[in-house]
């Protein structure tokens, strides 16, 4: 189906007129932001309301923005259709959640072999990223920006320790994105849950394993109540981007300054958010060791294999004009901005850990 | 000397009448940002830049800030006094210019064997890394806000080869904070020159070698012109954070609503600015070599004699209880979240170059 085909078809037409008047009370502008998390869920929710505070803040009241939860509004991935068609003004979720509507979303959130997040904020401020995104979302009547990082995501819980590529042959495994759609090339049977749903599937046992997102997360999930089998690193998400999108209209019909706002506010949460998670990671793994839990690295031929798997859904894309064109910038800045950070400051941490672990 | 007695007998006393009512004509808030940056310069400038030009276009008017550069209205290193009294209001500068003011100041730019740009930031945001750089800053009159970094600064440009530590006897290196002071433990004799200043200075050979800051600026700056030699990582500054620093009586007079958008555009600017560094890094170091430059890699003596000397100078400042107190925060913050970022971040890195290189 043609993207704008579709577009003109529902959402802009059926909203056009709703959205003309921006809501504007007493001088107030208020904005509705859907969410794909459960209320207060650690990070992730946080990082929603934080660009709602500072908007708040910085706007004196002359916009308001309200932060719904998932399924207060709308359901978890319900977020992206309700924006597009102006039922809601933004949302605040992980944009990979949306590939269906175009693959190349996944691309701000993580994909499999790609940047970590300090390589994504690289390109998304100073190469093509973030007009690439502006570009995309407006093809559904959106302004996306990057509003978040939950960091590399751990490789996560499974069941019994996995040795082999051929261990995720049948293996019912809860991974959302491009490195889902590469864990089913290598015969696993894979489901995307929202956040809210994952402890119940895999204590049930209707998933074998999942991942989530990192020690800190993950802990509070209670995974480690059912395994204690986790690995670190993973190769599907090196970066977990968040963004906030506005309804295109919205967002034009908005003042430069209130705009501005928004903007900052975005970057704002991007680095604090990340940093969240990091701060918070270390300490929690600690716990999740001390509590019995396993940290485990894959072999190499286990990574050879989600390699490989990687690269066939990479392909299996490629006639997306949208998509390889992302593809083809983003790989690019990913390579020209990788040699220099192994250079510098992974040269450097190797060299600190081994320096002060002598002293 | 106290510095609360320092304050107390200059720059508050001195400056309190002329901050009691703040500069407002015609609804207009004007802020001058004194900076330690010559107008334009790459990396740097931008930053101070950027959160002038975020807050503007936010505020729509009701605050102008005007960003003067190094000698405009005072020179590089004076930008500390300047705002401290009130004959400016803000600057844009990096805090460990500031060690002579107090040594604790360094922790905010970056120390040796400290934290990389990414752990400073989950420290700043999540522990208690603001609030310290609130805290020191008060002392001086000032309400300082991390607002952009540089990166892992690299090792430098020399004119040999380095091959032990005792090449450091008698270098004449230009090198501030307290990496500085550690390569004057090893014998070095050290200079803290502004950036301005650099080039000539190694061309004149006043100085035998330079760190500066990392490939795009140093290519910028032309020391490949001077000599071919050059270290990538090195100890003195994994990160380089960069500070906004606002009068702290002028700062307490503005509106909530204008305080937030302070706030907001430093750490906008914070990822902004690293984001820009290692962006451009890459690229530059590639052109860097195809001009004839080597990039070396000290060797493990050397790295061992950097973390001798950095502990003579972390010792030397310990009576501070101010400084062993931030010390000791900054290092357990630094080794909490090191540990997930080496099996996360870094173990991930490792298997992507790997198997993409044998792809």
């Amino acid at each position: 189906m043609d993207r704008r085909t579709f577009i003109k078809g529902t959402a802009l037409g059926a909203t056009a007129s709703a959205l003309a008047a921006p809501a504007i009370a007493q001088g107030t502008v208020k904005l509705v932001m859907v969410t794909s998390w459960g209320r207060g869920l650690a990070g992730v929710f946080d990082a929603a309301q934080k660009v709602a505070d500072n908007i708040n803040a910085m706007s004196d009241g002359s916009i308001e923005v309200e932060v719904k939860a998932a399924g207060e509004l709308v359901g978890a991935f319900e977020v992206f259709d309700a924006v597009s068609a102006g039922q809601a003004d933004m949302y605040h979720a992980a944009d990979y959640y949306f590939i269906s509507q175009h693959p190349a979303f996944a691309f701000f959130t993580g994909v499999p072999f790609g940047m970590t997040a300090t390589e994504l904020n690289n390109w998304y401020y100073h190469g093509t990223g973030m007009q690439r995104h502006h570009e995309l979302g407006e093809i559904f009547n959106l302004r996306s920006f990057l509003a978040g990082n939950t960091g590399s995501q751990a490789g996560g819980w499974f069941r019994q320790e996995i040795n082999g590529p051929e261990d995720f042959q049948g293996l019912k495994f809860r991974m959302p994105g491009l490195g889902g759609k590469a864990l089913s090339v290598m015969g696993a049977s894979v489901q995307n849950l929202p956040g809210a749903e994952v402890y119940q599937a895999l204590a049930n046992g209707s998933i074998d394993g999942t991942e989530w997102i990192g020690p800190w997360a993950d802990e509070k999930a209670g995974f480690q109540e059912i395994t204690k089998t986790y690995y670190a690193a993973g190769f599907h998400e090196p970066s977990a981007g968040l963004s906030l999108a506005v309804n295109l209209e919205k967002f034009n019909s908005l003042s430069a300054q209130h705009q501005a706002m928004i903007e900052v506010a975005c970057g704002h949460a991007n680095v604090w958010n990340l940093s969240q998670y990091l701060y918070n990671n270390g300490a929690a793994l600690q716990r999740l060791q001390s509590d019995g839990v396993t940290v485990l690295e894959f072999p190499e031929s286990v990574w050879d294999a989600f390699g490989a798997a990687s690269q066939t859904v990479y392909d299996e894309n490629m006639d997306d004009e949208i998509f390889r064109t992302i593809y083809e910038e983003f790989i690019a800045a990913m390579n020209d901005s990788s040699g220099w950070i192994t250079q510098s400051i992974s040269a450097y941490r190797r060299q600190r850990d081994r320096v002060l672990s002598a002293a």
